[in-house]
Order: C-alpha cells, then structure tokens, then sequence
C-alpha cells in the first residue's frame, strides 16, 4: 500500500452505530459458530416475520409476466377437471385480483420492470401514493389539502431521502438541523457527511419522550447563538430508537415551532403502521395548511410488509418552499438530484405502490392480507410486552414512553463502577448471543445509559434467552 | 412560498443532461400524444428488448419461494399424466436447473429476498462475482491476481459506486478528477455534486478515440499548475456516450500514467458485454500485479440483460490506496459509506448473481440464453449498422470508432450559422419524434458539435424513422 491518498474528513468522522462494533463483533462471533440473536437492526424477515402473501403473489407475477396467461390456464384446467390439480396445495390457484393486479400494473409501467423509470417514479404509483395519504388522513382528492403526485419522490428505502433532503439544505459548516436525541444514527452520520451541524433537542424520557415548547427553544437559541443557520427539525414518530409515540399536543408544539422560526418539517414516519396501543397522527394533518414546509417519509421495510430488502419507499414535500437564488421552489432540485441516479429500484416502487394500494375489501385477498397484518401486530405486540416484563425482573432498568415502532429503548440506572453502555451491550453479546445497540450510538442525554432493543425475535427464542438475560443482568450490575 | 432558504450551491449547478430540457420536451410531447422514440438513453427494455427467460425464471422464484415445492408438484403430475396440463403453453414446465438455482440463492440468502443484507452484499454473491471476474481474466483463483470478495461491494447500480468513491476522495474544492470528453454525465454531475474539479481529458476522435500519453499529460500538468490536486482518472470503456473501444495499447497509457502520478484508476466497465465487432481487455487485466489502484464498475443494466430498473451492480477495489490519516486503506471507508444505506435492493443482487453464474454449459437453459444472448447483440449491431448507414447519407455527419456499448456520437460537421447542437437535437425530436442527447451535454473539443443516439429502437421503427430523419437533416442543414 505505497500510495497513500487524502480522504473526506467527514466520510472519517462519520459513524453509524447500527452497522458498527457491536454487530460486527456479532459477525465474528456467528462465524465462530456461536447462536446470535440480530436484535441491533429492524429487519424482520430475518427473525422470521413472514412477507404479506398477496405482495409476494403480485411480485412474481411482476418479474415474469407470461406467468400470467400460464396462471389463468391453470385455473381453467382445474375448472374444467376438478382434481386435475390435486396434490399442488390450497394455495395452488392465484386468485383473479392477485392476476387482475399484475396485469395492470405491468400495462402501466412501460417496459415492465426490467426498464428504466421516470426518476420520480411513474405518476400512477405517485398517484397511489397520493391517493393513500389522503385517505390516511382523511382528506378529500382535490381540496387544498389534498396529497399533489408531483411532490412525491419514491426512492431506494426512506435513506435515500433523507439524504437528498439533506444534502440540498446544507450549504455549508455553518448550516445545521435539529434532531431529537436519541436519533436515528441515518441522521447524525448524513449531516457530518455532507458537513452540516447536529443541533440537538431532548423529548422528555420520563414523560414517555414528550415535546414541551422549551425543549425545542433553548438548543435553537443557543445554536443561532454561536453561529449555526437552523433550516430544519427532524420528528422520528413512532420513535427511533425510543419506540415511543409522539403525543398530538407535542406534534402541534412541532408544527407552531417551526412556523415561528422558518424551519423545514422532516417527518420520519416509517413506522407509522407499527401502532399497538395508541393513537398517531401524521404531520401532514398536523400542519394542514399552515405554511410549514413539510417532508415527510415512509418505507415498506417496517409496518406489517417488513421488506427491508426490497428497498422501496417515498418521501412527499409539502408547502415547498423557495430555493434562494433560483426563482422556483426545492421541487425541481430534489428531482435533478433523483434524476442522477435516474431512479429507484422498481421492485421497491412495485412494493410501494402494493403497499398503499390494498386488495379490494371484503375480497378473499384482504380478508388473508388483514389476518396476516393482525397476526404480525399481535406477534409484536405479544414479544414487546414480554421484554418488557422481563425488564421488570431486572435491576434498575425502566422503560418509558407507550409501545410503537419495532424497539424498546431502556434506561440502564445501575451499572458497575465505570461501565458504559457499550461495555454492557458487549458483555451481554458476549454472554447470551443477544445483540443490541447501546444507548450512545443514538446519542442520550448526559450521564445517562440506555440501549436499544429490537422486538423481533420469536416468542419460542425470548422465552429462552430472557431468563437468560435476567440471570446475566443481575449478577453483571450486581458485581 | 412565502419562506425562501439557502441551499448547496452544487446542487443548483449540477447538469445531467439524458435526464435534461431535451427528454423533458420529448415527455411533454408525449402527453400531448406525439410518438417519442426514445434513444436518449441507454434505457433496452422499455424500446422492446426482451428480458432473459432464465433470469426472470429464478427471480420470481424469489419473490415466491413457495411456488418451487408447487412447480415440483405440477411438474410431477405432468409426468404421472402426459397431457394434464395441456393448453399451458411449451414454456408451462420450469427446468429443475431454474427450481435449483432459487432454492440454492434462498438457503444462502438469510430472511430471504425482504431482509436486509450485508452492507456489502451477502458474501455468496461476492465471492460469485469474484470468479466470474478470474474467469473473464484467465486469472486462477488462489494467485495474487486473483479477486477478492472483501473487496467487491454490490451497489444499487453503478452510479452509486461512482458516487461512493468520488465523495470518498475529494476533500475539497482544490481536488479533482480526470474525465474523458465526452464523458458520461453521471461523472461531471457527482463531481460537482461533492465540489470537486473537473480535469478534463481529450481521447482522440479521428483515430477512434484512441488516447495517447500527451492527450492525459497535458491536462494533468495544466491541472496541477493551477493548484489541482488531481486523486484519479475515469476511463469509460466501451465508452459512453462515444460507443468506443479502447485499444489495447490506449488502456496501457492509462496504466502507466496512472502509476506515474499516483491516481486511483476509476473504470466504468459496465458495457463490458456490448461487443459487437471488437475485442476488449478489463482494466484488472491491464493493471496486473502493478500497484495501481483500480475501481472497476459493473451493472446488470446494459449488456444483453438490459435490467436498467432493477438497480443491480457491483464495484470491485484493487490494490486499494492507504487513507491519509485512518491507519488503513479506503477498504474500511467504503463499507462505513455503504452501511449507512444498510444494503443495495436484493432483487439487484440476485440479477447480478445470475449475471455472474450462468446455466450450466450444456443444459437447456444455458442453450437457450446462449440463444438469447446472441439474438440481442445481432440485433443491437444490426441497428447500429443501420442508423451509421443512415449518416453516410446525411450531409456532414461523421462517426468515429468502433461499434460499442449502446451509443453512436456522430459528428455534426454541417450545420446552419449560428445553431448548435441543442438546437438541432431540439428540432430533430420536434420533426420526427426522433429523442437524442447534443454533444454538449457530454462535453466536446472546442468548436465541434454531436449528438448522441441509443441504437435501441425495434429494426421496423428505424426503418420508418431513418428516412425522415436523413430526410429532415438535409433541408435543415442546407437551408
């Protein structure tokens, strides 16, 4: 290695935990042949969370389209000969809706999936998308409130947004975004990437992670203070890491905050289908037509779809505001940024647009798509709740906030003399398999310890390696 | 829009002109219902080539992977009862290769197709792509030209990989690239995307765009006496937008050159496969044991796979420089940037897997890709022929090298004073339908003027088209 180059100090100085020492001791470890437990990351198929059936359906179909006339003549020949198909399993038959799916969606997508896309994605996707924020929201099609196809962007997973959103707002050191502390490390790592400051703010851990007006005042005063340009204030509802779900007063403090100082919504709302015991509300209903500019993102990698490999996501601007200096608003320099990577993945889109876009009602296929969903959630909900309880069992450790998202995001209050979270999530690697992501690696107020915890394990596998955790946690904080 | 903000001057200033103001007034056409054919870029299957039979086989096996137990079942009963699934069509039966191959990619690819994956790619696929790389060089696995999977990195196509090393390397506004002109925009856009400076080369276009070592001392030494740190050199071969091979002895220079002045040799290989007429040696192979560092870029998108919205590639890193100050090489730097989008599509994986693994030689489905493959480059050099015939009959135009990748850049040595090359492409889509891209989005000597076409359209639609265009192009230019 004689040649020796300068690099990007701030592709240096980047970290990202969730990818970082603890999952790669992990790695190491399961090469060894050691039992891991991948609770750093929500990735649920990895833990077993089976994909939505009618989706997997639909996609086949999508990658080989002359399985759709081959799929028709298989019905009729089971029509024609009952029994002609005994022996292929009751879920031989594909139904008309999964075929009548397919089929359009192939019709409207030039080229079928193999062919490059308009950047933004195809507008009957957008529309779709458009279509299901609306209804989400209880808006009507063509009111001023009304979701607008042409500010929606699909994009390769709910980073890749994130990253354009910030890349444009940064102009240089001097600019800086809000974010709550903990974050999501995508946050912290994309500003020191593109060289933009982090000005944190602190949601209250023992009011489950609520927002009060001082709690966004002060770090912004005290930033303007010494210098940084604040263009925005990123929002993770549900919560990441917390988990917890962000009241609708604390989401109107939000929208009146950044009305009041000229600042960019990033609404993180990836989990917004990961609700268990409480009520949400998106932050294009919260700012309704107030003039706050609004981007808000979703993903099929969470919720009840869990298909974090596909890739699939979108981000809708609202109420964009001017790019100085350009006479027009960030829309067309969010879509000449889109347009250098000519555009996502179209099996991601494919999944988006499944993802808004459900089988009719009532019919077979969203009778088995609303089981599947209310069996994930229950799942979810069930292996929360017994992670929870075993927190109980363990000393000084309390967990605030309602249940939401896909983590837990505990509070540590009893740690040997000198311990650091991470030394404790490596222990607890090290003696159980179970691999968690501690409290620093998403930033956490002074002096206190936390980690985080991903709920995705099966229920036959906490039952095994909680007790285990208890027994390890006792005697480690103990000694 | 009553809010007006600052944002990255860079991003205001980056052109990418296959995504600018000319196929923006070709979409608008289109919705006013004029016929576009679209060769502004390199986009095969929404012009009508068809996906690869086995390909799309295996992938919709992964979306599904219960259907591999039920195509065995059928299969079974097609053999117990000849004639029970007649009316299915002579493709109803998949090979057991195909089932074979999805169950194999789906025992390895933990969670399955919805999961995330490695940061890198699951280490399967890149030690797969590590000897399709051996066997394209003649290189035997084990020896010290041998490629390494630790140093391949799976990518939502290549754009992202040249995005990844790029921001890597420049750490200012006094860095810069060397790029050939023309060049691909994707290179001038990301450049300017991370403030970097554009060193322009000039391949020589009478002798086929051959390159000489004057041709890349020249800007080095301008550059650099101006106070340029130059890092590296992009080397698009088969070139884009040019359509040429680079001989031998040109791909040596660059070596050498490279070697001399300590750059990172950056080559765009992803038209690999776009042969038609012409041998072609990798960059890997040129480099040899010489301690150059090398990224080589390859796609799923060109070739005769012609995948471009599945979004699969890879780059692979040799003999990878230290970086300054990290007490490492750019190794580690380049998987902390990958993590932090947690992984590329699974669906783009998978096809570059299938790109790098074929059939079995000999079987069926090695027959009929072999079939398929040459069918596509038959037809891809049959409309190349064409449309160069075309020019020989329009008063001065011009086109230089051999037939490559998917491009023709012909030289526009005749037009009206005071039109240049935008004009021209401007009218020639408004006449005829006919979208290209002008030379100057690209870049061109001083003085010339292009324009660069996909040699995509079905052999019936150029059969009409031609004539109008050869038609069109003489009254414009001599009127």
């Amino acid at each position: 290695m004689p040649l020796s180059l300068g690099v990007n100090p701030n592709i240096i100085e980047m970290e990202y935990a969730v990818r970082g020492p603890i999952p790669q001791r992990a790695a190491e470890l399961k090469k060894q042949g050691r039992r891991i437990i991948p609770c750093h990351i929500g990735n649920p198929q990895a833990l077993g969370q089976q994909p939505i059936t009618w989706v997997r359906q639909v996609m086949s179909l999508l990658e080989q389209p002359d399985r759709i006339e081959r799929e028709r003549a298989l019905k009729k020949l089971a029509g024609m000969k009952p029994g002609a198909l005994a022996g292929l399993g009751p879920e031989a038959l594909l139904s008309d809706q999964v075929l009548a799916t397919a089929e359009d969606f192939l019709t409207r997508l030039e080229g079928g999936v193999g062919a490059y896309t308009e950047s933004k994605g195809p507008l009957f996707i957008r529309e779709a998308v458009a279509r299901f924020i609306d209804r989400r929201d209880g808006v009507e099609a063509g009111t001023s409130r009304a979701a607008d196809p042409e500010s929606i962007f699909l994009t390769d997973g709910a980073s890749v947004g994130v990253r354009a959103i910030v890349e444009l707002l940064i102009t240089g050191p001097g600019d800086g975004v809000m974010i709550p502390i903990p974050q999501y490390p995508l946050y912290s790592a994309t500003l020191k990437r593109h060289g933009g400051e982090l000005v944190g703010y602190y949601p209250d851990e023992d009011s489950g992670w609520a927002l009060g007006r001082a709690t966004l005042e002060e770090p912004l005063a005290a930033a303007r203070a010494r210098g940084v340009e604040v263009k925005a204030i990123v929002v993770i509802n549900p919560g990441n890491p917390t988990g917890a779900i962000l009241d609708e007063q604390s989401g109107r403090e939000v929208v009146a905050f950044a009305a009041e100082h000229g600042l960019v919504v990033i609404a993180d709302e990836v989990y917004q289908d990961n609700l268990y015991d409480a009520d949400w509300i998106s932050f294009a209903r919260l700012v309704g037509d107030q003039d706050v500019p609004l981007v808000s993102l979703h993903s099929v990698s969470k919720g009840v779809f869990g298909e974090c490999g596909h890739r699939g996501g979108y981000f809708e601007v609202r109420h964009a505001p001017a790019a100085a200096g350009t006479g027009d608003s960030l829309l067309p320099l969010l879509l000449k940024q889109a347009s250098v990577n000519l555009c996502s993945n179209t099996m991601g889109q494919a999944l988006t647009y499944l993802m808004v876009n459900l089988p009719e009602p009532g019919s077979p296929d969203r009778e088995r798509f609303d089981r599947e969903r209310q069996r994930t959630l229950d799942d979810l909900l069930a292996k929360a709740t017994l992670i929870r309880e075993a927190f109980g069992e363990m000393a000084g450790v309390r967990s605030f906030g309602r249940i939401g998202a896909l983590y837990l995001f505990p509070r540590l209050e009893q740690l040997p003399a000198g311990n650091d979270d991470f030394a404790y999530c490596m222990n607890l690697l090290e003696a159980t398999g179970l691999c968690t992501v501690n409290g620093a690696g998403f930033g956490q107020r002074e002096g206190t310890r936390h980690l985080r915890i991903a709920f995705l394990p099966p229920r036959e596998m906490l039952a095994e390696v909680l007790p285990a955790w208890i027994d390890w946690h006792n005697r480690y904080v103990g000694g």
